[in-house]
């Protein structure tokens, strides 16, 4: 890990002390490691508006299992786009329901379109698609 | 203006340089600013979640203007969210379209309550409220 | 106004009593007006994916306008974006605090920028783009 | 499955065209089932406003692996909170980053502070919870 880069930084009193008891809340050690994620998680929404980034996603699903021919359906599916579904976990909410989350990689438009493609299927009761990072180029 | 507090914040040099082409490219002046103004943002996003804090809300809708007598049913509707709605501004978009912006303040659920009864009047094509602040508690 | 199509649509009872119920406490008079809202609302998400479509938008911010020259600078800048801002609505939020809603037309990227440039000026607490609807193709 | 209730819907034509243009580019058999997902769709953002009913979510971190003892920390805050967390995904994203999803359900309130809690560790980059449906009240 390369060493790290010391600056100031002022700040009204009045705004330091929300932030210290936000932070306080959110179990954060330091204002520092507050401050980067807060860096982090603006770069990540920057590149989500450049469809030319590839992006990493989630796309959540839940639907009946018991629904006709859905699992056959759902699986051929995940098979078309083999090359942007990096892995699947498969979670019994109940006797009749699934969750199901996707973990995608690709361009943005190109997700978007398998999103669309399963969360269309019959018996899906909800499908929601994600954009995080692929942390690649995020430090 | 109370005098700003200064104090140090350590990052590692490639999230730094990140962050300085971010700030660069969105006209801060500063690394300050830019990290007070990511701080109010995470404080405002934070109060969303507490119903209890009166909120400062916008709701724009998109109708046209021709559809029936909307114009009065909005009027009217509108007298009746008198203690909410402060302000309220028109745009002609074109020959059928207006968009209208309204300013909103008061409880969470009672601005949701708001949107979704002028969103559901016959002839308004999009309605769609914005959680924003009410600055008083924002250093 | 063009005459209606009518078509059936199947739901399962108990979809159809939620929703029912959902449009209901909306206030929505029947469901055909609903599905209509819901439709639209689904075509406008969908544009927003389109950086090529024209976009109208918000941009709401809350400011202190007791803070340095922020008042003359937002008015400069306001001038450099003439073409994409349309109108501009002022609220006193109380001493300190001034909310300011510009309703903006163009291009997604376009508005970004300006978005950005204006939220990043000293003394602005929050800013948010809010994209909507031109309500131009929407019927 | 209970036997479907059918019930006719009136839509202006330019509005219907559109609508068939998008459910065809998403995949859809018919409009029914267009029209019962985008009522399912809203029925769960309906809900995420309540705090009371209980909720699945996913909470995506994205991390440095090689950070300390972050994996370490991670798996011990898992254990804090095993009521919450049904089950969690692992991803190799590159040599340095891992995705992880962990799979929720409970309250909103608490799931938001165990987000909080992971995200704010050291070493993750990215944490973002997202809210989606138990399904179980959802025909």
């Amino acid at each position: 890990m390369p060493e790290l880069v010391r600056f100031g930084v002022s700040m009204d009193p009045a705004l330091l002390e929300k932030f210290d008891q936000l932070i306080a809340a959110r179990g954060y050690s330091n204002r520092s490691e507050a401050l980067r994620d807060l860096v982090r998680a603006e770069l990540v929404r920057q590149d989500w508006t450049d469809d030319n980034q590839p992006k990493a996603a989630t796309l959540t699903i839940v639907y009946d299992h018991h629904h006709g021919d859905l699992t056959a359906r759902l699986t051929e599916l995940q098979h078309d786009y083999g090359d942007e579904i990096i892995s699947t976990l498969h979670v019994h909410l109940d006797h009749h329901n699934c969750m199901e989350v996707l973990v995608l990689r690709g361009q943005g438009s190109r997700l978007r379109l398998l999103a669309d493609h399963i969360s269309s299927l019959r018996g899906v009761k909800h499908g929601q698609l994600h954009m995080t990072t692929t942390g690649h180029d995020l430090p």
